[in-house]
């Protein structure tokens, strides 16, 4: 059985002793560190950390742990945030109508590879509605044009809010979200992009990987920003195609790892180890 | 021992019983099909097939078969060439500074792993002269700046044609080669690009892909043609990468996949297993 | 619109002229080869081959085909079969407590990605009962105990019979099948075994990759012969590990590779694409 | 330009607050840490760790580091090592008659992709003299017999000695080493077995792994130990194979793997990033 643990996520200006005083610190209120990962990023002269310790044995709640840590936080100007594995997040899948991404999340949710509630799925049509209702698990149909999009957003912003979702997956979700979203989630919507990023942005990435004769299709998960397909990279993945594949089997295979990628990057952020920074991300792995 | 065979390529309009004429031809004139691979490409209405047969007991020698074969391929509207594997190809090697992949290809040279004779390699830079004739390779010093790039290329052709060269291989030659010398060996300048094209064309691919953050190197071998990193791709590898991994971590994984990969397609080449029609390749393999 | 189409499967004695005469046949009778895929085996003196056409202007029937193409055959001493793609294949899947395989074939087939027809699912188990029937599937539960197993199998041949099965699937079916069942269906019981054979045969492959320390773990779809985990490896995959994996990590990502293992080679055998000699395959990929 | 650094490596029986006490050590001598790396080991009860850290602002030299160090490693049970990277490695490869790992190490070395002092190669052929000396490398021929076997290795062993050597490489070494060897140098033999261990042990594995069929080869570095190919596995690799693929063609694919793995393994050794314990290593990458 697994005990209690939290996870530290840091980022400051490189400065000598930092792992020390963290540990130091964890160590001296009761916790027993578990994991502890950084990595020195000479680029921008900075620090970042993630430590995993166990809360049996720490002397410091909820409120008691900023009050201790943030002075030493602040000394060494950090950015930082802390998160009760116990809190087990609340995650939104929003898709349209393909369902192999859906099928797959839901499917390792429910065997325990991914530890998440899973409040509800947002479609922007109804084909899926008795797949999901068939896992308990509620559906809405938020139909989306051109000119219904603010209307739309904002119904979705409320469900997600009302909610208190944590963090919005894109599971094929063939709508770009403006920016009211975005916004509002940075750093927490997951999005699947069936291509290797940055090659084949925007639309129809197989079709392009076809036209263009590559021998190698991929799928990119990542975090969605303002600018279209853009956004820090949490996870990538390729396979090898040839000469005999068509679209339909670029497709085909693509399913394969847009599935793998994105539980991938899910697990990795519900785990609190993707850090993002300058557009590019730390993934403690 | 391997017995001598030649290779026919063919690409022509598709329609029924081409498999069937051209196994008829070869099976009634004597030779042993070893191989016959074919794909018919939908988006052109194209047929294209390679025949590997034993030449053993075949009654048509080289000029008796285009006398003999001629009127069927015309028949059919074919374009087609035969290589006789007995016909060791020639080839050139073009390089900068970089030595990986020149020790790459004539270390796999030497121990008969590509089979092919290297006259001569040809370099913009000095260093690598004692490097390649180590080798008892012919060195050719041909440096070029902006001024002098058509007198070089005109030298280079040169010496193209006067080794007989039937290959010529970019291993990491950090020159663009104009038109005057692409249009001469079209679909037979193999260059090796460090990295996953179409993404990152041009200069300082890994630094590219540094700053894009992305969490996959790839590289590509693929024809020359006019436009810069757009010939048709013969091969592709990709390798893993974290956010501990520097630029010059890219530059050293990136080597090991360029080895490789141009390996992979000089072999190819050279077993004359590709055809090239609109900026793609079909690859036997 | 795909045309319907057949696969002749060919084994005999090398010798010179076989393709010519298996697509000049075919060519005579109005078929139109797609695909033509031989190979010749060298240690023992055999040649093979798979060719899929196009049954539109094939001017023999069912019937007919046998009577005209047998004579040819015999006289090359073929072992051949034909299959009538059109003939939709009929796959049981065997399973006992884990559900990963089952979901990803049910979700495959109701995708259209493998094409086939799936009357049922036996366990030896009822955990299951509820997830086959909620995808329309009926369930059939066989529990089996050393001291019933006879009896078990005759429960499940009868039902393989009954529907006219024509491949089974052993989608993490955790009891070895005895003679009386696989003699009954030769190189048409496929297995997935959880672990890189021929390393870790038999129980508990994850354990035993655990404790001998591997950095690569993988996962083998073979078809079931009277020897334990030595039948013919028709597909296999590998993925990287290391020391920070616990053996529950390593079945966490089994269980991705066993999914897409095993899908891929029973979409391969769908397609006839599989052929089996001297418990070795060739895989006409 | 890289700062000179330590590593300092730890196994200790499981506790709270070792990281802290190690990374608190090291800032308090003025040690800036660069990588802390660490893994519980649940089954034995163990802690490891790996801590690299900049020695220009170290107050303690060589001598006063295992004075202050010692005795809080005591109180903790540690057993422990520094490595001064500073302190160049001294290696040694052993070879027979393929060249391929041998070139490949050597050319690394060269281009300063491994930092390493190889003062000799050792064979037990005379084959390989010239492409050794011509690296501007020493040469010793030590043929080997069952009846000299005693008599070769003591001289290999004051080799050994003499040239004051860290690590022995066999680079496709073609005799075992007794344990009058292995014992000398335990966790410091890396072998390279071409094969995916362990899974074809012994003599050809590539022709094993052609008579089984598998679909996938690999190759495997260790370190030797008294039993033959079960030493613990540093690195793997492995890459796909089919039913065209002749035992020459695995020998051809095998030798890109095991020039690739082996690399790797020697990398992380001179890197003092492998553990060993039990049999398994550990291998903080």
């Amino acid at each position: 059985m697994k005990r209690p643990t939290a996870r530290l996520l840091i980022w400051c200006p490189d400065a000598r002793g930092i792992i020390a005083t963290v540990t130091g610190f964890l160590a001296e209120h009761g916790a027993n560190v578990l994991e502890a990962d950084q990595h020195s990023d000479p680029d921008h002269g900075a620090f970042c950390m993630r430590a995993e310790f166990e809360t049996d044995g720490l002397d410091l709640d909820r409120d008691a742990f900023p009050a201790a840590w943030g002075p030493v936080a602040d000394r060494l100007n950090m950015d930082w945030r802390l998160a009760w594995a116990t809190d087990r997040k609340r995650m939104a899948l929003l898709v349209s109508r393909q369902d192999h991404c859906l099928h797959d999340l839901l499917l390792r949710q429910r065997c325990g590879e991914i530890d998440v509630d899973i409040p509800f799925v947002i479609s922007n049509h109804d084909d899926l509605r008795r797949t999901v209702t068939g896992y308990g698990i509620n559906f809405h149909h938020l139909p989306v044009t051109a000119a219904t999009r603010a209307d739309q957003e904002r119904q979705l912003l409320d469900l997600l809010q009302r909610e208190r979702i944590d963090v919005v997956v894109l599971a094929r979700y063939m709508q770009v979200l403006s920016d009211a979203v975005v916004d509002r989630y940075p750093a927490r919507i997951i999005n699947i992009h069936h291509g290797f990023l940055p090659a084949f942005a925007g639309a129809k990435p197989y079709h392009q990987a076809y036209a263009r004769g590559v021998k190698i299709v991929g799928a990119t998960a990542h975090y969605v920003t303002a600018e279209l397909d853009a956004g820090p990279i949490i996870a990538q993945q390729t396979t090898g195609i040839n000469h005999r594949d068509t679209v339909d089997d670029l497709v085909r295979k693509g399913r394969d790892l847009e599935r793998t990628v994105l539980a991938a990057a899910v697990r990795l952020h519900l785990d609190d180890k993707v850090l993002v920074h300058q557009n590019k991300t730390i993934v403690f792995d």
